[in-house]
């Protein structure tokens, strides 16, 4: 396996990937990476050209774990020295990821992949062994998508102790703005707001402190991962701002405010009632497998052991 | 001391005050929570009109422990049975509970108070000694407001473990609208909004978890407390929709949300470093204490130790 960028996200993996008996090598940019990488016993390389040929010579999976911004620059890399390589992803949103890789000729060999874990440090020192475990690790089964390639992202996410949630690209970032990038910019807007109020720091207790936990967050990172998918979190503000102002005026008219608080108690008490079956009886590579897959990912399902996968043998 | 209302709050102020070596009695309208409480060694009676004769007797500082929309009924009884003993609440908005004193004809000996501390749980069980350790305690400092009362009250925190957080009483209420309430139906909205996108609840992590936290609160103290606080929580409710808003229009027109997540970082990072300086050199009493207070308080100080009271001995 071939991990290009070994920051918090890639260094994890490494980690995670080796401890599970696989081999694994990586590039990253900086070169105070790649030495706390050898210092820490993995193969790491400052090369992206080496590693890729390696990765091509193997036939080695190749995971993008650069930032969104530097994607194009890894793309036209692998394009270029690896173009036949198993494909996959762990950036934060899914079709601007796709389009990029559409864009450079790729998606034939390439399968979306986000696992939803982190932390608010960064690079290979941040890294963690167990940061995947338990965590939900999307895996999309858009229409393009080759059933080999998804199988071989499928056993990587399975043994660094992920479940996998199949989904749509489109879907997956829908979701994304509601539960990860809406939840940043409220608790942006609940910083300020309080920080224009005398006395409102020295009250604050646990709901503000819950609130404004993720506006911690590198002011870069929370820009990146939402402004890469302004489409699907414009929708979530418009949806949350509405709430809010329906809200205001029946506090104003009516001194209520029950509407809001009580689908907001119903909505949070069957969040917390959310079931996560197993998915089951779904072979990859069968007729109609990727809607399938969607649709169980959708009723909340995650696969935690390996599907099988139509025409492999084993 | 007597508490009326043997709740989560006044049912663990019960505990910290006996514990911190008072003599404590208490009054509650379940007969369920009094034997509860008596089963616990502690001196609880249904009757409160017997609870008020007491209190009389042995002018005992009152402290308010019922739910808001109890207040007035428990007010017309302290008015008939005890009205000259020392009283104070624990109700989380303050402006309204003076306007009923007020109206009761009972300002003179009264001091608003709020411990900023609570759990999901209510009732007698739910109760914890080591509630208030550390908890700042909101005291009023309100024109009316009698040294030698305050003093009393400004002793019971302290001996709870609290620190003490003089404030004028609109003041408190608008610094809770934005720290407190305005979180409240930030977490009711973003449960409501991912509850409608499809995937939302299988994806969700940290971010949501956190952002969502306190809509498990019930639904009705959540009402009564941002209900009986609605100037306030308009204008906080109106300051976060504009941030939201204003972010929502640059996302459309400039794909950026710079402005909202720079300026929620920054009053994040203010906010984890606000410093709590202890108040010292302010007597209770001399002239001007009230306004000294308030803005002692305004600028983050805490009371950690009893300030002197004029006129007192001792």
């Amino acid at each position: 396996m071939c991990v290009l960028g070994l920051g918090l996200i890639g260094g994890s993996l490494m980690r995670a990937a080796t401890a599970a008996g696989r081999e694994a090598f990586g590039y990253n940019r900086s070169a105070d990476g790649v030495r706390a990488a050898q210092a820490d016993g993995f193969d790491a390389s400052i090369s992206v050209v080496e590693t890729l040929e390696r990765a091509a010579t193997s036939q080695a999976l190749i995971v993008l774990a650069v930032p969104m911004p530097a994607l194009p620059s890894m793309l036209d890399h692998v394009r270029t020295t690896a173009p036949d390589c198993p494909l996959t992803d762990v950036t934060s949103v899914k079709v601007a990821v796709l389009q990029s890789v559409r864009e450079h000729g790729l998606l034939d060999r390439f399968v979306g992949g986000h696992p939803m874990t982190g932390t608010a440090h960064s690079g290979w020192t941040a890294g963690d062994v167990g940061l995947f475990t338990g965590a939900p690790w999307v895996l999309s089964v858009d229409d393009h998508v080759d059933p080999q390639v998804w199988a071989e992202v499928m056993h990587l996410a399975l043994d660094c102790g992920s479940v996998v949630v199949p989904a749509k690209s489109d879907q997956h970032d829908a979701a994304a703005a509601a539960i990860s990038h809406l939840p940043h910019l409220l608790a942006e807007a609940l910083a300020v707001t309080a920080a224009d109020v005398p006395l409102a720091f020295s009250l604050a207790a646990g709901s503000f402190r819950d609130g404004t936990r993720v506006a911690a967050t590198a002011p870069d990172l929370v820009r990146a991962m939402c402004e890469a998918n302004s489409g699907p979190l414009g929708s979530s503000l418009d949806a949350a701002i509405e709430l809010l102002s329906r809200a205001r005026a029946q506090l104003a008219e009516h001194g209520s405010v029950a509407q809001l608080v009580e689908s907001g108690h119903a909505a949070k008490t069957r969040y917390d009632a959310f079931d996560r079956p197993q998915i089951l009886g779904i072979s990859v590579g069968e007729d109609g497998w990727r809607e399938e897959l969607a649709a169980a990912g959708r009723a909340g399902g995650v696969i935690r052991s390996a599907l099988p996968v139509l025409g492999s043998r084993g």
